[in-house]
């Protein structure tokens, strides 16, 4: 199989823009992307493209995957939109890597967009509640904060999980999104405010749980053939991974764990060779729809053991002079979480760490980061590890 | 690259099953399917899953792939829901023979789901208008079907197209339908009946437009390397195109002619080491959702030139005892259009042809067969060419 590689990664700002449609965030997105590329990048040069949008808002769902790359240009080449609920940007990256390692293409844009704000709140809290499972939990009266509210009192039931330990983790991603022009709610927060918000599905408060967003992000994936044509600076994909399974929780044995968060990362891990991620890795976008999502993961990435990711926190390993940062970008609970986006931007926070792009919040040289990407409470997961290539060592 | 196959295939009755959900319709398509096979798969053969699905109906939009797989036991996998509006369960197909190719899976789930009868007519109105362009057509007044209207309006007065073809193909596809025993509208029609019918969009008429419908349609598709595990009457996945454009008429150089179709049939083509398909063909599944969209898929496909749809069907080539008998399956317009299966659906089709399986409507030993399936009104298409390889030539 080829080795595909990242050659630029770029976004919009994640927020509330009442006057962008999809097809002006996706451009805006590409833009930052092309600019982001050492040398040139034309629009003939790219041979399919794969974004992923749930389609909620910005009026466009069927062929918006066309619709947004026609309008950058690029017609006559395969486009496909890919759709898993809030992971429907991983798997739009991951789509983009089978297809460089198929050899059916060279250069892959793969991208993820989302409008949430573009329409009333009734609606907005209808179709955010199809991104869990319709028929048995959203029509029995379940709302998608409820699922994750589940997750944590079975967590803090289990274990020796705290709300301290939720609204520290917030407390964490507000701190690294202020330093983040992108994000949505760019600044910091204290403990006090993040443990003393009102309740939206208790036990999640206001502050455990991420804004409705607009924005798109977008990357080039490329095949090791014509890498040097466009970058001395590539990030290699060293892994990815991919799972699926129950989409509703009552298909679960466990509310404490994500099943295709492990199998995506075993996958993943096999193939960039990684025993022990914490020393593997030097920092992680993880996806945190909901803080009880975040300290599951820490659990499922193998960044500790199941039940310790309180202690995780706690401790401040994830924290800037911790072990393994998670979620420099600030997160979804910070930067913002345009679903079809969150994804694909996960990997623009990775490109920028890895190549020394990441302002106020960067990291210092860090060689490997890796992205975890979850669609609905755990239905779909992606687990991509990038890491950075220096030119002398493979020139 | 690898070399992809068909192993089986199979699909549920297309019409209006309010009774079915989306995954118990994709049991059944998927349960035919492995009745197909000669020998056993098991669930745990299975490496990925691509799941077409537009979402218009059927309750689960977000995670709808994953939902239907988990339903199967298929938990563990990389599974995925396409969306190219009609086109989803053609580029199901084309990501599962990807997917083969990129060596990342061996054996592959392609599939695809609608239901569209599971809601009010004015929602199916609303939900079927999104498979056409929203922001600049849709909300300007048209309707789907009056984009088509556009387009024979448009070829009628370029050419000599008149209504009496339109209908003749309706004939034909009832014809073949009617040994159909999956058709929705499995009867036929009398070219009387095809002109006289009420209109829906001048110049089309009832007839020349297809139905609404629940269904669904999976296939298997393996790689080279395990194919002889399972069949020694393999169908060769012989060239794949797809391409994708402007998804609004106005973004187009031209009415009479889908760009899409004519860039992934010179794709297709290629691989397949096509000149003159109507010598290299035995049958063809082209999309008709309406009469005009097959007319114009005759010239698109190369099967006659450009403007000689009228008289390729008014010569009868497309017929059971022409040079190229078209949509033996009854098409969009007879067999059903649940739009996300229908890409899948036409696979199955021709997996039947090719393996002498097709009943009363069997072809006499047919070797190669295409199958072109488009999104909306031609912003993304695929096209497949399937033959047959007999154990003594492969082995």
């Amino acid at each position: 199989m080829r080795d595909a590689y990242v050659i630029g990664a770029g976004q919009t700002d994640f927020g509330s823009f009442p006057n962008e449609s999809y097809r002006s965030m996706f451009r805006e997105a590409f833009d930052a992307t092309r600019e982001s590329v050492d040398s040139t990048v034309d629009t003939d040069d790219i041979d399919e493209a794969f974004v992923g949008m749930v389609g909620i808002g910005g009026r466009q769902i069927g062929l918006a995957g066309p619709g947004a790359t026609s309008h950058l240009g690029l017609n006559g080449i395969s486009t496909v939109r890919l759709e898993n609920a809030c992971a429907s940007g991983g798997f739009a990256v991951r789509q983009a890597v089978q297809a460089v390692r198929s050899g059916m293409a060279d250069v892959v844009l793969a991208g993820g967009i989302e409008l949430m704000n573009d329409m009333s709140s009734d609606a907005a809290k209808y179709w955010f509640g199809v991104s869990g499972e319709m028929e048995w939990e959203r029509m029995a009266g379940t709302t998608f904060s409820g699922v994750f509210a589940q997750m944590a009192s079975a967590h803090m039931a289990e274990y020796e999980t705290t709300r301290e330990h939720l609204s520290q983790i917030s407390v964490k991603s507000h701190a690294y999104g202020a330093d983040n022009p992108h994000a949505q709610l760019g600044f910091e927060c204290s403990l006090d405010q993040a443990m003393s918000a009102p309740d939206v599905a208790a036990p999640l408060n206001l502050y455990h749980c991420c804004p409705m967003s607009d924005g798109a992000a977008t990357a080039l994936i490329v095949s090791e053939d014509v890498v040097d044509q466009y970058t001395d600076q590539p990030v290699r994909v060293a892994g990815v991974g991919a799972s699926s399974g129950g989409i509703g929780l009552f298909e679960r044995d466990t509310y404490t764990s994500i099943p295709a968060t492990k199998e995506a990362r075993e996958k993943a891990y096999a193939e960039a060779d990684i025993e022990n991620p914490v020393e593997s890795l030097d920092f992680a976008e993880v996806h945190d729809c909901f803080s009880i999502a975040e300290l599951i993961a820490y659990e499922d990435l193998g960044f500790c053991a199941p039940g310790e990711g309180g202690t995780f926190i706690a401790e401040g390993h994830p924290e800037p002079d911790g072990d393994l940062p998670v979620n420099t970008s600030g997160g979804l609970k910070s930067k913002g979480h345009p679903i079809g986006a969150t994804g694909t931007g996960q990997v623009v926070e990775a490109f920028k760490q890895l190549t020394g792009r990441a302002g106020d919040r960067q990291l210092d040289s860090p060689r490997r980061g890796l992205c975890h990407n979850m669609g609905g409470s755990g239905g779909a997961v992606t687990v991509h590890v990038l890491e950075r290539v220096d030119s002398e060592v493979s020139a």
